[in-house]
């Protein structure tokens, strides 16, 4: 989608789905690191975001720390650098576990330089050895996911039987993968290393 | 306008817009780094700034510590320099995302030298990559900005449509200019690097 | 189980017991290092744990820091590389300290190498100096173990008398080990080091 | 005054004016720095001060460290001292941005070794470029600055129209001074280098 | 009793006194260094102490780094290895000052590696300088102390009014010393430096 | 008194004056340096201290670190030795700015190794500029200091009038000294610097 090609023309930004007051809605996790030379450090957490989902940023966060080498991800950049994730709107409180999966992808993308694919949005909770956990309103995401143009979902691999409640003209229109482990997220979700451009494009 | 002039001669001022419980208002987002000599460090937010506005600091804070070198900006002023970021006046308590160009404008004009310009003010989230999303009151606000004195306005482009509310003869007064991304904030609000003068005058 | 198969392939999740409102439950806690070159450091605690839960995870590292020498653990890996202890469902609010033996199981395995039998569930509060002391709901506890397919469970020495309520029939399909010190727990439920297999089989 | 001329015998303290239950009072601002083998840093607060004063407290310092060098203050002492700022009485809550002027003068003060007048007192808000910004309660406290033997009242530039409250007679006995920058207040407020004076005198 | 006698078998344990709603009770105070490799510092202490039980804790681990060396305990120990201080049962809420001796004689046996005697406990307040200080709830402490099989008791030597309220035929069987420092209190209730003996023996 | 001479046997403690719900009451400020092997900082603050009291023990120790070079106080021991400042009873809640020379004269007996007058108690708000200010419940303080057997009281030159209220029977029998600067008190209540006795003396 146009929105989304947008968001996610530079590294460090992924698609996200919320069940929100009215349905769903897709969000979008911005991740950034400072430059080495500016002395930030630690873990800055914006978007106004209840307990549960600064505990997901954690999660994502430790889980890079401990597995990222596996993944062949520059973790030594985490060192001297400040991680900030934020949520936007500003203003619009949010919570909950299912954020993880894409709290993960936008700090994968932003450490490997690749961008997320603008056609993909997901949803799951992530545990802290990378298993993807099921969450709530797949229903409601997938209708904001259509709705927004997206074309391919990540969902939990346990919550395949929630797609029974989704309308099947939908669901027709939507490439829907289900995901048991967040290393299937990323490979899904990451444009190719090879495809890596500019940001801006 | 006399006000913001005085406010903006000396660089890391800029001036924003709020809505008041009495319609709109212009507000001056101060920033100061301390002198390296005096051992300072970490960031200082004053003025009884509410949750989100203290995090529209950290976002522009954490943007131009991501950016700042692409922007020419020397980041490394932020390493060992207390930043602090103060609203007046110190007793009125504010919140809100919008004055995230604001703080991130008043950063930059720190950072470079370069004063803002006193006859533009502005108004608008800004995200982590830079992106300027939509706020509310666009018609108090521009009301605010017209009694004050103030020619020329940036809004957020997403707030384009806002403007059919307000009335002709303050519109036909002012310059306003839907921005999409920051960057064009800092070229259209700080005077150029080669008209630097002396604080004061 | 095939559940508990998958979350204990490795190391750093043992598998817990606990009483919920709807009975009984099986839980896993995951324990990770950082990696060294990340650069973090202090324990991460996260699943809405309550106050009591958190003391449990903070013995259970305290017991690690001053004997771990002695079980043969590399504590030197404490040093520096942060600790995060997580317990999912990362929405589901925990507490009680009857986790202490599950949270120690969970970093030794970390430290050692060695990943937990997926046949064995555990509870019990753990002391500063390793003694196993009772907890509540033995009875909850093993009948939601042998609905999970657990075959062995641990429980304290002083609560041997509890499992008088529990049905016969289910008590004649696990095997239950009465511990007193959270050495037997580890002898009992590693995998032995020589079987130490790679992550994921 | 007696009582003002003990106070402000030593550096590092300077007169202020409150508005109270009991109409307007005067107030004396104390710093101190930290002998540096003592080993004391940071900024510490005391008196019951509200969050607005406290943050008044923090524009002061913040605006000597990034302006000092320019008013020749040796901010270098900033640096390894510890700075405490305390406003007796010590078990009065007391609230407000209006001691901003005076806790500027009362560090500068202490920075430059230059006693304080204690014929003067003052009042006003400081933003963190040093301007002065209106208060309430002008009548109130000039009335306590006579009772008190005040001579000189410095007041904001932008408070002069309430003068017009104060009854005449009070106003023919004290000097009033109207200011709005900080710099004015130092120059009026502070005894000349020249006639610095043993501790005491 | 076997249970005392078990309990402090090893160097950190002592048995203390308390009241309860249920009339009085035996507790332990467990304290534990940190392997230096392990790289944990500062105090940490659980078991869901009360504001005033943890100053107890405070006030014990500063008599100890103000007057240890006067007592030759290896001090230093204290100063790159984390302590941490817990009293079982981790769920029950404690709260009071009655503790101060156990916490310090739970500290100078594990700094000492001399076990603490497990017919010995003991209850009551400690000062900063060593002082121990009268507490309440002696006769039920008395009480409790004789059903777990304690034989000798450390009460504060201005609670020995108190004794005239305990039962004769408990008092002719305890051996009760009132105590009024500290360091009477670690001669009687630290085995002899000759006697230590390998952990669980 | 006996209970004073006990109580101020060793540098550290000073006697103290306090109003309380039964009229008034003698207490002691004790106050500690870690030895610097143990590797403490910093200031520890116990005995249900409120957010006044809190606040005169930063005072007190400021002023030292200010001022005590000009005192000839080792002020060098102050940085890498802890200091605890503690007021028994332990579980007894206490507030109020009057402790304020007390905690200094702790403070200072402890720095000199002069131990403070046994028969000498006090009271007083000090500010950060080491100038006595008035406190409330002379009268209480005074009887209480009586009831004590102190013979001589430090009070604050500006509650002299205060005395009126005091019994005569009682005011003949007690020294009262007015001070309005804490080198007063430092010199009336510390013992001469040639008479010190060994602990425990
Ligand atoms: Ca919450
Ligand atoms: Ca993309
Ligand atoms: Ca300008
Ligand atoms: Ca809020
Ligand atoms: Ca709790
Ligand atoms: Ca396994
Ligand atoms: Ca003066
Ligand atoms: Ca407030
Ligand atoms: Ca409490
Ligand atoms: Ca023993
Ligand atoms: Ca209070
Ligand atoms: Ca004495």
């Amino acid at each position: 989608t146009p929105e989304s090609a947008e968001r996610t023309a530079v590294p460090g930004v992924a698609t996200g789905l919320a069940v929100t007051g009215a349905g769903g809605d897709v969000l979008f996790v911005e991740a950034s690191l400072a430059d080495p030379e500016s002395g930030a450090s630690g873990l800055t957490l914006t978007g106004q975001l209840g307990d549960v989902m600064k505990e997901s940023a954690r999660i994502a966060l430790s889980y890079l720390r401990s597995r990222g080498a596996e993944l062949e991800l520059p973790v030594g950049d985490l060192k001297e650098r400040g991680v900030h994730i934020h949520v936007p709107a500003g203003a619009v409180p949010k919570d909950g576990p299912s954020a993880g999966v894409t709290m993960t992808t936008a700090l994968a993308s932003l450490l490997s330089g690749r961008t997320a694919r603008s056609d993909v949005a997901m949803t799951g909770e992530v545990s802290l050895t990378g298993r993807v956990l099921p969450i709530g309103g797949v229903k409601q995401k997938l209708l904001a996911a259509h709705r927004a143009g997206i074309t391919t979902v990540l969902i939990p691999a346990r919550n395949e039987p929630d797609l029974d409640d989704v309308p099947a003209e939908v669901l027709d229109q939507l490439t829907v993968h289900p995901v048991s482990d967040v290393r299937e997220v990323l490979a899904l979700a990451l444009e190719p290393a090879e495809s890596r451009q500019p940001a801006g494009v």
